[in-house]
């Protein structure tokens, strides 16, 4: 595909490093933003700008934040002593919308990945260790794994309940098991085996 | 969905702006960029907002471009006495790529529509009646229509026909029939029926 301008060219790479689109796509986007007004375009471009220059990171659970402590962990209706361990922020965000949970969040920003060359030091481990440790910013009793069941989440919860473990901290994991609404038929066997060996008490 | 930033949720608003994104895929961009050095993010930011404040329309055929005559419209190597009409950009991209035509362009930047709106003069159809009229830049022997055979693509073809004929131009259209490869047993009955109409002498 060769287009008629550099400049429009120029763009057209730039949106296609977005994740999942093509140049197709691209240039859908490019050609769309020319024909919209100047501030709108201005508007856009500064958003995603200010994504790098005025977002923070949470200096406690590092989840994205305005502020330098995110409103969760500044909130004083959570149960503080209980820290959710995730993977992302689309994590928390999934969390958050569950309603059910009142405890904090600690974003790991990854897992443990040799073959993709992140280690331990490229995640907040360590600062999820201190965190239990000092008791700073608040006592942690209980650590919530809620790492994906991949091969590397694996890794990573095990490495972490290794470091978690000597420092006398409760460690959970989140329940895995057929969904809600899912019937058993059509559920994989490790789900279903997670389901039947999780069972518990029938409240009725 | 609640997001835990401001920012973050402005730059998810600007981005599902664009066609076919929706919140989902505008988050997804966004926590990409985050991830981005800034120098990248800055570089996609500024492409944009120059799509806008730097890309020109060829004065001529109203085809995007750097300068402000196209290098179409300024290549000695076309037929400049054809001038083909089409809705957008997009189409000149896709007519350039087959390399099989060699004259000009005209892009409308649409078709009539009265249910959206789009009159004669939301179009560039006076300009186009100009350039044929005045023969500046070049004088015009013949008039593609290459509008889409949609209700409003007809609609705008009819009247170009009907402005174009008194100024004594050819006007022809784009050939339509069974697309290259494919069997007719599964082309719509329109299509072959003007495949068959439109039939040509074999050359073999």
């Amino acid at each position: 595909m060769t287009l008629p301008s550099r400049i429009l060219e120029q763009a057209v790479e730039q949106l296609s490093t977005l994740p999942g689109v093509g140049k197709r796509s691209a240039l859908r986007y490019a050609l769309h933003l020319m024909k919209q007004d100047e501030p709108a375009v201005r508007d856009l471009s500064e958003s995603l700008l200010r994504l790098k220059t005025d977002l923070h990171r949470c200096r406690y659970c590092h989840n994205v934040s305005d502020t330098e402590v995110c409103p969760i962990c500044s909130s004083e209706k959570r149960q503080r002593g209980i820290v959710c361990v995730v993977e992302n922020v689309q994590d928390v965000m999934a969390l958050e919308n569950t309603q059910q949970y009142r405890g904090l969040y600690h974003v790991l920003g990854g897992v443990i990945s040799p073959i993709d060359g992140v280690g331990p030091s490229d995640l907040a481990i360590a600062s999820l260790l201190r965190r239990v440790e000092s008791g700073d910013p608040y006592p942690v009793e209980e650590v919530i794994l809620a790492l994906p069941t991949t091969m590397e989440g694996d890794t990573t919860n095990f490495y972490l309940s290794r470091q978690l473990r000597p420092l006398g901290v409760k460690i959970t994991t989140l329940a895995r098991g057929v969904a809600v609404g899912d019937s058993l038929e059509y559920a994989d066997e490790i789900t279903l085996g997670r389901s039947i060996a999780g069972r518990i008490p029938f409240e009725g």
